[in-house]
């Protein structure tokens, strides 16, 4: 039992207080300004707007200027901020931080100030200033309202030091929120991003069965098959292992992906026979930020960087294709891409 | 070009008609007297019963007494009866097809007559009376229906020689048909039926969601991740490779039985909160087999058989006992085989 603190009220990191809370820990919810509204909410009882689930007991909130308060000898910090604010928050936390374990939620390719890609821990070491941190990856197929409420989920947790991965499962695990360990961060840091990218094609045959009224359930899961193959293949290019991809890191967290979520949602407007721009817009319209098309560029470059050629993974650059050029044609683009 | 005898004029049988004649191949479709009707209607320019698609140009039609006629000169065979029906069926033809190539769609485990379990291209080996018997067995996400409508579909062919699975390939794939091929005809073999059981677990989460209006993904995805590794572990231990669980015999046809389908169906039955009984008896009176019903009982069979210890494979196991053992229950059951 000890003091837990969770950097980001969005939906993942306020739910995973309902797991921490069931151990018998005592949580602080940090927020970014971004999140005032969701604070004022669960600190006067109500249900976070992400989750739907109130603030389980032991938990109290801290509002953006009181990040030292919420660090303040703390025994661990579970950093669950939006993608772009991992690098910013990390330096922000670095001088209180020191050596406590760090979890890490929080899912993306950060590109630095040089302009190269790198992984989202390598971000934090790097706001750290701390080249050899240990850090511990969360990953697998984990939606926050299905956490938050308690239903059954089982997580990766991967650090390049498996014991500091072991330790952080021992503080979260659950009978309804399982963990399995592995030492291959990279594999699942290249997972969880990609799966999004991957998830914008699983939802172009879900919008296709809109449109004709007929079940694409073929071409789903053929994308699905080759999504997971190229995941396993990025991984390994990138000093991960291909078994990560076909775990809960990449299998799991694609089946999950598929079956809902925005970037689910965008693919299967694509699907429906609305163009980019006109999916983004109502996409933007309705406030719902897309991840898979921001790590798609990032992604395709990443694996650029790390010498994939593209006949390695075809469906990869074919997403890029759809989204950066108007004049390709998403049913091609996919259908080429299956090409044995 | 060439005339090619299909063997079973069900769902599957009568859709890989589609592919061949877009090939410009002659295609005889023959029934056994279970398949009269489905043959009366394609017969008369309806469509079948099962996919909903009428047969293209080039299909003749054979009844049962007209197995010699079907064979007689024909360049390839394609087995596709239900898998009770594929010993008797090889036997009967036997000695028109000699050493014609064969292809089999037909998925299942083949309980011999001395009791032992073995896969399905053994089968036809043992009925052919030859054990060395080049076979391409056919997998991955296809279901029958979208392959008659010519709905994109990607397939996995495996032979234990590879140039026979190429030979059949070419035969076959189309721009809508795609073929993938592999030496891996174990693997192909073992991963066929097992999707079947799991996709009972599937189903289950399928029907938590509707009996609790909440969504189960994180349960779902991780029973899926969870499947696709005891694929992978089983298709090893019987002399396949673990890689076919991990891509279109595996994965893709697990997500596409997860989707839709029979099995699918049963196990969101017991997820609805029914029993064993009830959910059989419902299928029953809606005239549908539960394939991955039988499918549990003699995988778990031969997975013991192939010194597969039970703690390898915990989720075939829990679908077992939630299948056999009335006093199990399937949420304690399947969530304990998640344990890590």
């Amino acid at each position: 039992m000890g003091e837990i603190t969770i950097l980001g009220a969005g939906a993942m990191g306020s739910a995973l207080a309902t797991p921490l809370s069931r151990n018998g820990h005592r949580v602080r919810l940090w927020g970014t300004h971004l999140d005032d509204a969701r604070l004022d909410a669960l600190s006067s009882g109500a249900p976070h707007p992400g989750t739907g689930v109130r603030s389980p007991e032991g938990v109290s909130w801290f509002r953006d200027t009181e990040l030292e308060a919420a660090l303040d000898g703390t025994d661990a910090v579970i950093i669950a901020v939006s993608s772009p604010g991992v690098h910013d928050t990390a330096a922000r936390a670095a001088a209180r931080i020191g050596d406590i374990p760090i979890m890490l939620a929080s899912k993306g390719f950060h590109r630095r100030a040089d302009g190269t890609i790198t992984l989202m821990p390598e971000a934090v070491r790097e706001a750290l200033g701390q080249p050899e941190r240990r850090i511990v990856a969360i990953g697998g197929p984990c939606k926050a309202d299905e956490v938050a409420a308690g239903r059954i989920t089982s997580t990766l947790y991967a650090s390049h030091d498996r014991e500091e991965a072991v330790r952080a499962a021992a503080l979260l695990a659950t009978d309804d929120y399982r963990v399995e360990v592995s030492d291959d961060e990279t594999g699942l840091e290249i997972c969880a991003p990609l799966k999004n990218v991957y998830a914008i094609a699983l939802g172009y045959a879900d919008g296709l069965q809109q449109r004709t009224g007929q079940p694409w359930h073929n071409l789903k899961s053929a994308l699905f098959a080759r999504a997971v193959g190229e995941m396993s293949v990025l991984s390994e290019l990138t000093g991960g292992r291909t078994e990560t991809a076909f775990g809960l890191a990449g299998v799991g967290d694609l089946e999950v992906t598929g079956l809902s979520g925005r970037n689910k949602v965008f693919g299967s407007r694509l699907g429906t026979g609305e163009t980019v721009p006109q999916a983004r817009a109502a996409m933007d319209a309705a406030g719902l930020t897309v991840e898979g098309i921001a790590a798609c560029g990032l992604g395709a470059e990443f694996a650029d960087q790390a010498g994939a050629s593209p006949n390695r993974v075809p469906l990869l650059h074919a997403i890029r294709r759809v989204l950066d050029d108007a004049g390709s044609d998403p049913h091609t683009e996919f259908s080429t891409a299956l090409t044995p």
